[in-house]
């Protein structure tokens, strides 16, 4: 039989100029320049720019981009009445994958038949995403949906729709950092299913649409919402120890530790850990930030006795940060979707630049050629 | 810089028992049994129970599955406004890619994150589409929706929901027939689609609606209606021969003809030219089959003369039989949907009895290295 790498763990499946991660030295760069200096010192908005063309904006470009994509914000009626008829027990996922679909009809000029494709200039799906998230989050708990409002940053308007009251300062801008960190990471699951799409020469918002559906399966996104999970099941800072040597036990892994790619460091994971102590001790609430930094030292230390070092990633803290800015855990993974979307659309139109239909073999393992049986149903 | 294999050409990307192609040979079978016997002996319904379960059904399980299917056809109010308020200039297959993605929020006991699913059991996606499809075209012409009947055929059950009249036994046979011809060919774009989106575990919905985004796209679905363009521009029998002459001199390829795989005839398009014979002959209408064969004759003719041998291929006479059972061009990629999805589903299952996340390498080809510039934003 032939050998083939399952999964295409290893195959390399297309040229990209967007993303350059090196796990050994612990390095996340978008076009070159290094995440912790993006999540810093650039807005979301701009990182989207540097994303979708490639270079950073000058002013001028900076102010125009933002405009437009505040401007792109608002929901229609009928995406409304689709998130307000959403059944109640399903997964805000699915609502999201199901609007980028229908968002595409109300699209006007789209050329989605061609290479190119004017989503740099609706920006839609970038916009709304965060609108759908927070609308679905007040409408389901029996709350009024609230406008966006245009003087807000990406960041600090999400937390204002969602929470009905504007967010401090520094909320705002944590928000607005950890979606520049979680906006691009080269061809994960997500990012290649949005390509497979585009190089159909399908829309964007079929794409993107279609790389939602990914990031909804438990073995793409969720990392940090099973954190969580684990944190509220060890509870205090003083049981850290034993859940610890429970699970170690048990050969349970411990969630957010480690990462598959990044030997070094996650360096994503420094900048969420100081948010998290930053909110932590506004909030007056240093429970998470206690059993968190509790269970990185611990986890450590064994593992380094073992010779096997590990680093806290960015879902170990992330997922902390998120509920002390007042989000549910169940807007976790969506809250990934709505940064991931500016990488998204970054891969869709560099696929369509020198596109080639994706259509790999199947090697196939069936029955034998036979003839229908003579007692037919 | 290293090599690879673009769009994965070549590339075998998994094992699969649904679906053997020998285009040398000019055979396509599910399962092991050739197209030509399903096509013309096995109800449309009867061949989504072989490719889901891997075995024809026995009478028994034949008629279970058959109610099960019926019973899943109506539409809910939710996606009956979704059709209704959908927008004039948009296009069928980003509605379907919505509203499948939307009806997972419908199912119940469906376990999205594990290996298993109930898709088997709610026959949903398969039994709707049809319906979505009928539902769309009726509202967008202003007439009423036709619920659907549980008497009829997949098939025929389609056609008395889009026309709004009973067809008669052959033209339910034909319609169903058809729906069999495009139920499964391997891993073309759309299947592999749906099968990267099933290996991160998210629902058979979540990738049956991405899959449906990367049909959408101009090369993938959609060449029976360029087939259509092609003939209404022809016009006439007596304009096949100048058309071609100018056609081929300015390089311009006669669409369906040929086929990338099949290097013999496709196997469907013989069946097809029979049911474009019968239908033509019912309605006294042979426009369109006097073209198609004169276009086939010559078409053959300066090809075999140039020692080029080429075929029909199922897209070059289907186009005609759908409009001859009363189906406009704008629903036949929504159609070739309806039919492939039970291949997808098929798919989604196999992905996951074996599965590994779909992550292949990117090779990166962009900027070395640098820090943010001084004058920032």
């Amino acid at each position: 039989m032939e050998g083939y790498a399952k999964g295409l763990e290893g195959v390399i499946a297309g040229e990209s100029t967007i993303c350059q991660i090196n796990g050994e030295k612990g390095q996340l760069l978008y076009r070159g320049y290094p995440i912790e200096q993006l999540a810093k010192h650039v807005s979301f908005e701009d990182t989207t720019y540097l994303l979708l063309y490639g270079h950073l904006p000058n002013q001028q470009d900076s102010a125009l981009f933002r405009a437009k994509m505040r401007n792109a914000r608002e929901l229609g009626p009928q995406i409304l009445d689709m998130i307000s008829h959403f059944p109640e027990a399903s997964h805000p996922m699915e609502l999201l994958q199901s609007v980028i679909a229908y968002l595409s009809a109300y699209v006007e000029h789209r050329i989605h038949h061609g290479p190119t494709c004017n989503c740099r200039e609706t920006l839609h799906q970038v916009a709304q995403l965060p609108s759908v998230i927070a609308a679905y989050h007040r409408i389901r708990n029996g709350l009024r949906y609230i406008p966006p409002q245009k003087s807000l940053s990406h960041g600090a308007n999400f937390l204002y729709m969602l929470r009905g009251e504007l967010p401090t300062e520094e909320e705002g801008k944590i928000m607005d950092s950890a979606l520049v960190m979680h906006a691009e990471h080269a061809f994960n699951a997500s990012t290649f299913t949005a390509r497979v799409v585009a190089s159909s020469q399908s829309t964007c918002y079929s794409s993107i649409s279609a790389a939602i559906g990914s990031l909804y399966g438990s073995l793409h996104g969720g990392a940090n919402e099973r954190v969580m999970d684990m944190v509220d099941e060890i509870g205090t800072k003083e049981n850290v120890v034993p859940w610890l040597e429970a699970a170690l036990a048990k050969n349970q892994k411990v969630m957010g530790m480690g990462h598959r790619v990044y030997k070094a460091k996650d360096p994503r994971s420094n900048l969420m850990e100081e948010y998290l102590l930053y909110l932590s001790e506004q909030s007056g609430d240093m429970r998470y930030y206690d059993i968190l930094k509790e269970l990185e030292l611990q986890t450590r230390k064994r593992m380094e006795e073992k010779g096997k070092p590990i680093y806290p990633n960015v879902d170990f803290f992330s997922g902390a940060v998120y509920r002390l800015l007042g989000i549910p855990t169940k807007l976790f993974t969506p809250i990934f979707a709505m940064s991931r979307v500016s990488g998204w659309l970054a891969h869709v139109l560099e696929q369509r630049m020198d596109n080639r239909l994706y259509r790999p073999r199947a090697l196939y393992t069936g029955p034998e050629p036979r003839d229908l049986p003579s007692d037919l149903p």
